[in-house]
């Protein structure tokens, strides 16, 4: 046992509805030594991300639930300060892993430890977003999931959030026109000055969203990043190409749902218009970091 | 202009709901002779299929509509009983073509001819059928979308129909686990007696689909095929397993409808289970058809 103390979140209690602090519990825990094999990491950053919402619930999915009681998970970066005998990473090494929501860890084999070289002058906090998963998620979904090609007509949902921020910058980067949605005007403008989208809808003002759609998108959508679900979904659909693809990367209008949500009434244009819709999980395509990295340096 | 006379189909009207006798007019019309390069057929048979039903709403979809007042169109079976100069079919050859809804025509080059040598024993009817195009519709929806492989757990809806009962017999050829669900019991019968179907669903009988499907595939659904849309498909997805695949042919439950229909209310397992939904239209695929006549006949 180190003497040093450490903070980390537990789940107190599964939240119905929107998620409030007494659903947590901050708890201060003893920091162990690293044994052979083992390394000691401090973390420096941990995200927060929409899927852990689904966590927070008791069901089968692809990430297993939070338990009540328990230490909870996500990504984080940090760096190694103390190595065993054996261990893979040495004393000043950066790793991301998925031991977040806590300040120390011990590793112990299940936190998925990557090792990087942080590029100079970019900020540790960026390898949870546009270098991390984030933006793998990004990567993955336009590339292998959507099979996207230069120039093709782009709409993305929750287009300013960690991923959607990363699939506008790098579908602009293949020269495609390309829509983005928020839900605040301040984003709106983020989208068009910052991120350079062609066009940004403010869902919330923007009242009849497959208008808003189809009027951004005068000869249809090749590709829809979906974010979002719900609404966007169904007007997305109603507006896509023949042989149009979306690449679902989460439904954050159902993560808080209490009851059923709606599903998209137009499905039947799936089968006439050849569309493609293929969900994902990005911690199966990790595979792809490397040509991810090497496509963001460039 | 020959001296016979041949009847074919208009659409009269637009049915609004199910279609009925008096949205169809038969007319006798004047049979022309063949020009250069063209041929006369006298069909043998016609289809009737369901995606007809789109055609006859005025709506831009992947077949254009049927026009009220013209003649209509659709797969057939028939004879080349002359041909003008350079033609490229001789008298007595076998074609198949989408100059469906009459007796005989005169190819312009919109008919998509394909010439085919009957296999003795195969009525003709069967080319419209099995070995036509609904039996290449299943084939392409199985092997190019849905990407099935051996030993797989099979869902098939409509199963008892022209494309379904061709799903049930390829994939027991594969080896798979095969579910079919139809609205009789004599249809339910057929499936597993005739078509070797493990289990069949009455899901006009059962009750609770959702829960059927689950009962019948106590370890998940890897392919889904998609004849009716609507609970059919809310109940596969489901059920599906990680990975699973959803070919979309077709949501017969909505054809006829006449308001919106309610969409799949659980679309978010799309993403939990990385699940893919594809929809497709046989004639995009032709190029598989010689597979697929070399599969069936072995």
């Amino acid at each position: 046992m180190t003497n040093r103390k450490g903070k980390e979140f537990r789940l107190k209690s599964r939240p119905i509805g929107v998620p409030a602090p007494e659903n947590f519990l901050l708890a201060e825990v003893d920091v162990p030594e690293p044994g052979p094999g083992q390394v000691l990491v401090r973390n420096a950053y941990m995200s927060v991300d929409p899927y852990m919402r689904g966590r927070m619930i008791d069901r089968r999915s692809y990430a297993p639930p939070f338990q009540v009681g328990e230490t909870m998970t996500g990504g984080a970066v940090g760096q190694v300060v103390a190595a065993g005998a054996g261990a893979p990473f040495g004393v000043g090494d950066h790793v991301l892993s998925m031991a977040g929501w806590r300040e120390w860890f011990v590793s112990s084999g299940a936190e998925m430890l990557q090792k990087f070289d942080p590029i100079p002058g970019v900020g540790l906090q960026t390898y949870l977003g546009a270098f991390g998963m984030p933006g793998l998620t990004a990567y993955v979904g336009l590339t292998r999931i959507a099979e996207l090609k230069a120039g093709e007509r782009v709409f993305v949902s929750a287009a300013s959030g960690a991923v959607g921020a990363v699939v506008c910058q790098i579908a602009k980067a293949k020269g495609c026109y390309v829509v983005g949605s928020a839900g605040w005007d301040e984003k709106c403008d983020y989208l068009t000055a910052e991120l350079h989208c062609d066009r940004a809808i403010n869902y919330k003002t923007v009242g009849d969203l497959d208008a808003a759609v189809a009027a951004a998108f005068p000869d249809g959508i090749d590709v829809y990043f979906d974010n979002v679900g719900g609404g966007h979904l169904e007007a997305a659909i109603g507006n896509m190409r023949t042989f149009g693809r979306i690449a679902a990367c989460g439904m954050i209008e159902q993560y808080n749902a209490t009851g059923t949500t709606a599903g998209p009434r137009n499905m039947i244009l799936v089968v006439g218009r050849s569309l493609t819709i293929r969900g994902f999980i990005v911690s199966n395509h990790y595979d792809l970091l490397g040509d991810f990295l090497r496509d963001m340096a460039a």
